[in-house]
């Protein structure tokens, strides 16, 4: 019976692969056996309600195995049909070719970009163990759930996962069981030819919890992950020796069979090996159906159970199980906003108001936990009275060490637990080394915010391995992504505000190292219009005293202040200059035309654009006939002041360059 | 005197960063014992000629202790004077705030960002034995050096050098000598709050060889140096015990001492503690400036007997003393163009054509080294006939493994070398994982190929995760890094001709998974300006057949045969259009204005640009009134046509764009 449910997971994806003409069989077929032990023997969940929060997690970390999750979501019962299968890889289904996260019919994380789905895990882990310091009272364990992953080779050569196993294994997290599919097989070959590293010992050297098996022994693997499921203190992982494309007689143990359909003839050599029926495809066997469905009734006994135990809960703790349900339903509790503060006059760098907010709205959102990349002092996102997670009582700082990538990783899985608001921090040109997760975070929709400092020139000494350039335009061109760079602490607070409430997608700030004089919101756009504004994108912070616009300047961030201050000299000259602070371009584009040509008029054509980063993208604002003020090169090392100096950032050249406009026009 | 010595390091670096208010003193002040007796006791090179191509590299990976850095090249001898090392840090100065590559003056190469120098120097390691096993012969090993690196607990932290660690193990890469300065102490506090993982552990399981010592053990450092240079077969991790800021007698041991100046009454102290007069700065006793200067006559004498070497070697074998001398200027040896291929008119997928460029120039092109991170079959980058590098006699072939992070980080090592021409493949999406190496390649204007395929939505089935989007703008806004993306077969041989002559900087082709028509030059730009108008990265492909230019449609890459049928369509409608091919922005712009405005009229506001990635950056040449056919969202899973059609990438609607645009203007 087990070989025949296992047959079945294979021969669906092989089938399903067949029709498609494309995909990854190698996998489905290779490991389908490790699979079906943890589905049927160990995962707690509920097919007909997947976002049952205290649901085990599965993770298929090498998401090129998709057809395996989906082979198993349909047997199991989740809302994804034989048709679905059949529909592999085409317009609008449900089985795409990596696992794309939906939440509705089981599939727990975006994966196929290799190692995020391992870090994804470590976040997931760490969500658990926080929403349990939170909510879990004696008696009432009410958050208690293991986190399974079957991660390939290809995952654990990504340095992505050293980062979070060596992470994990730090924190304990032994809520973790990982499977680690060992079929010595990459698209390149044989392992033999790049991958020959102890992987026992390295994740041993990570304080994790290692067995080996074979991966068809089906007893020896539901051993293993009994004593994984049994090691509390430290993540678990089962090294299973499996072989890639098993059962093909002709392509078994070769890269052939790691991503391209089988073909015909060997489908059918295949299908004789392991004694199947050639036809019909999609062959699902009766009792086999029956078996896995069975998932669904168990499934019901097990959410009801837990359900029982947290309507006791609520009995005996009522405002926790308010908390709970205002956490899970991704609400803020009231009165929130009590928590933010109100700016001074005083000149501050955006990155100090970080600390600011997160203080003064912890207390209150119990949900929101997070930390830095070794860069905490730096970037402000220190806790105070927190603790650190895992080493002190309540603690909820986390410190991700110099891992910028496993923290984007992380985060993702934090947030996928839908009841956390994660952030991470570093300096905004280390957003290269976590770009990938930022990716997903977008194309996942989740609630991640990154606290990017030091985000320009601004930074001064350490020279251009640590300034940004391009950094802005690559996150700005990421679809899906908000990238906010206030002006001063005011509009930091709007932003964060902004952040906070967002739940829709990733929220990158963009805070400056040094300080900035704080605008004088009683002379220029005003500060009950602010929070407003912000979330416009962009607004006009300074209009013409001169009637008409003849010159606009947009800038963001410090710029802005070089903007008012070539603002307050033209003026002086007689020319009507209007300064737009534009802290987000993708808020500005989603404002309709209307608003967007108030700001920007499309009669004014001398437009300067003033931004202490890469030029790319502000033609679409300024357009051919305007002029940008930006940074086409890298940086240097020098005092802050000097390189903008040097490098042209200036009032002087500020006025210099808008007159140059207006003298285009006959003017100035 | 080796006391007196180190001190003279640690002093010269705490006042160097005392003037400057801005550096890291912790780590000269910890780590000066071994660097040390490693530059006085092992470091085979020629102060009076840093690009002696046989010297000993020193990395030092750990970039913020950059006064280490400079304090041990000026005592030692290199052009770097004691007015240099007052001016740290300073506008123009030698001695920036991280190391900044300056083979003038010793410095190997730019890090800083942590883990980069690791990956470097394994790619120096490649480096060596590749040129090794082209070069020496019986008697002349002209090419033998060792890689030292001074690594720290952030640059093993970080997921590049997990990577790139175990690759090197595995490739057993005997010539790389690391000393781990393991301080216990980060940024964010002690490394007990995140990094407890075993690291002599990780990197035995990485086939290391692992050695510990006492940081201020002179003998035992000594020993450990000499038992890792004498291990041949495996690189050696020497890890170090020391303390962060030593000597200082409130800071040492603390992260307060890792960042910023210890402050004058500090400094006070910490001289008291150590011995050290207090007066003046910048003080170096006449006998360690003697001792360490030996190395300038030392240097001389050991590239000295290496010459004679040298010139027997080229009496013996003058015409590998010649392709030396080629390949070490920086030439391509003659001819090497007749193995460039000429296309038929049968259509190929752009990628296809750098499996047919690289084996038809490999042959002559021996100093061309490089391979795939796990892509090779996909990304056509096997060199046949040559086998795997280290695994087979006379390999070549690079199999990186799926660490695009580390490939990154190994190529820039590899072009170091300043002979080898070094390239890696993976597919475009995943350039984001190995992004901060291309930036560092950009900086230090190396000349690294990459080979970026499966440029878009093109890649089909495998879906959004696997598509690019946004990465063409990360890349074309990454400042001094060209990126080429080929329309046919003609333009993708002209792109690599460019790339492989190419000695300024980084190049990154961008290559199609299907299959694109041949351009027919015959009837449009002619076949015989080709390379010509690469080069200038852009060019008129088909011209107006109806007097004035009214519409202008720029493309790149497959989409270029999108506006071509448009122009077909819209030409039979008597509109006057033209199409521009525009493989390389950045190539465009440095052509003069007038060719410029020659190929882009000014006069033509009527402009569309047609490219499947993220529109960032096109209004640069449509202007606010122009329009983007572009992608700004995630692509999704189904076959590529399908894809194509539901996005808008259609002949149609280019035509359909194109019209509205015109009637905009009260045309079509």
């Amino acid at each position: 019976m087990a070989e025949r449910c296992i047959n079945t997971i294979r021969m669906l994806s092989v089938d399903a692969i067949e029709k498609a003409k494309s995909g990854h069989p190698g996998l489905p077929m290779g490991d389908a056996a490790p699979a079906y032990i943890l589905w049927t023997g160990f995962l707690r969940h509920n097919p007909h309600n997947p976002r049952w929060p205290n649901r085990d997690r599965f993770i298929l970390s090498a998401g090129h195995g998709s057809m395996l999750l989906y082979a198993i979501l349909h047997l199991t019962g989740y809302e994804l049909s034989l048709d679905d299968i059949k529909d592999f890889r085409q317009w609008n289904s449900k089985t795409r070719g990596h696992p794309e996260y939906n939440p509705d019919i089981g599939i727990e994380t975006t994966t196929g970009p290799l190692g995020q789905g391992f870090a994804n895990g470590v976040g997931m882990a760490i969500a658990e163990r926080y929403l349990a310091q939170i909510f879990n009272r004696p008696g009432f364990p009410v958050v208690d759930y293991h986190i399974y992953a079957m991660v390939s080779d290809g995952d654990l050569m990504e340095g992505i996962s050293s980062e979070a196993g060596s992470l994990a294994g730090h924190l304990g997290l032994g809520k973790l069981v990982y499977i680690f599919l060992d079929n010595h097989i990459t698209i390149d070959g044989s392992t033999d030819i790049t991958f020959t590293e102890d992987v026992a010992k390295r994740f041993e050297a990570f304080e994790w919890h290692v067995q080996k098996v074979d991966g068809y022994d089906l007893p020896g693997i539901e051993e293993a992950i009994e004593k994984a499921k049994g090691e509390a203190k430290r993540p678990s992982l089962i090294i299973a020796r499996t072989h890639i494309g098993y059962g093909s007689p002709n392509k078994q143990d070769t890269s052939g069979v790691h991503g391209s359909p089988l073909g015909e003839e060997e489908v059918r050599l295949t299908k004789e090996r392991l004694g199947w029926p050639l036809d019909p495809p999609f062959h699902v066997p009766d009792e086999v159906l029956g078996f896995f469905r069975s998932a669904v009734e168990r499934g019901r006994e097990i959410e009801g159970e837990w359900q029982k135990l947290f309507d006791a809960y609520a009995v005996e703790h009522p405002d926790l199980a308010e908390k709970w349900r205002t956490a899970h339903d991704g609400k803020l509790p009231e009165g929130w906003r009590d928590g933010l503060p109100t700016m001074g006059d005083e000149p501050v760098a955006t990155r100090s108001v970080t600390g600011t907010v997160l203080n003064g709205v912890a207390e209150k959102l119990e949900m929101l936990i997070g930390g830095s990349a070794d860069l905490a002092p730096s970037t402000g996102t220190r806790l105070k009275g927190f603790g650190n997670f895992i080493h002190d009582p309540g603690g909820r700082n986390l410190h991700f060490g110099v891992r910028e990538h496993a923290m984007g990783g992380i985060l993702n899985g934090m947030a996928l637990s839908g009841a956390l608001i994660p952030y991470g921090s570093t300096f905004l040109i280390f957003s290269d080394y976590m770009k990938h997760s930022i990716r997903l975070a977008a194309m996942m929709k989740l609630p991640v915010i990154y606290i990017f400092t030091h985000d320009s020139i601004g930074l001064g000494e350490d020279g251009p391995t640590h300034q940004p350039v391009e950094q802005l335009a690559a996150l700005r061109s990421t679809p899906g992504l908000t990238v906010i760079r206030p002006a001063d602490g005011a509009e930091a607070v709007a932003a964060w505000e902004f952040a906070l409430e967002r739940r829709e997608g990733p929220v990158a700030l963009i805070m400056s190292r040094q300080k900035l004089p704080m605008i004088d919101r009683g002379s220029f756009a005003p500060a009950k219009n602010l929070a407003t504004n912000l979330i416009r994108g962009g607004y006009v912070l300074a209009d013409s005293r001169h009637g008409e616009v003849e010159l606009l300047i947009i800038a963001t961030g410090a710029e802005v202040h070089l903007a008012m201050g070539a603002y307050e000299k033209l003026t002086k000259e007689g020319i009507g200059v209007r300064v737009v602070s534009m802290p987000s371009w993708e808020l500005f584009e989603q404002q309709d035309k209307t608003y967007r040509d108030e700001v920007l008029p499309t009669s004014v054509t001398a437009r300067l654009a003033v931004e202490a980063a890469s030029p790319m993208g502000w033609h679409r604002y300024v357009g051919m006939g305007g002029d940008t003020l930006c940074l086409d090169h890298f940086g240097a090392s020098a005092p802050a002041q000097t390189l903008f100096e040097k490098f042209g950032f200036t009032v002087e050249n500020v006025v210099s360059r808008g007159r140059t406009l207006l003298s285009g026009k006959g003017r100035g």
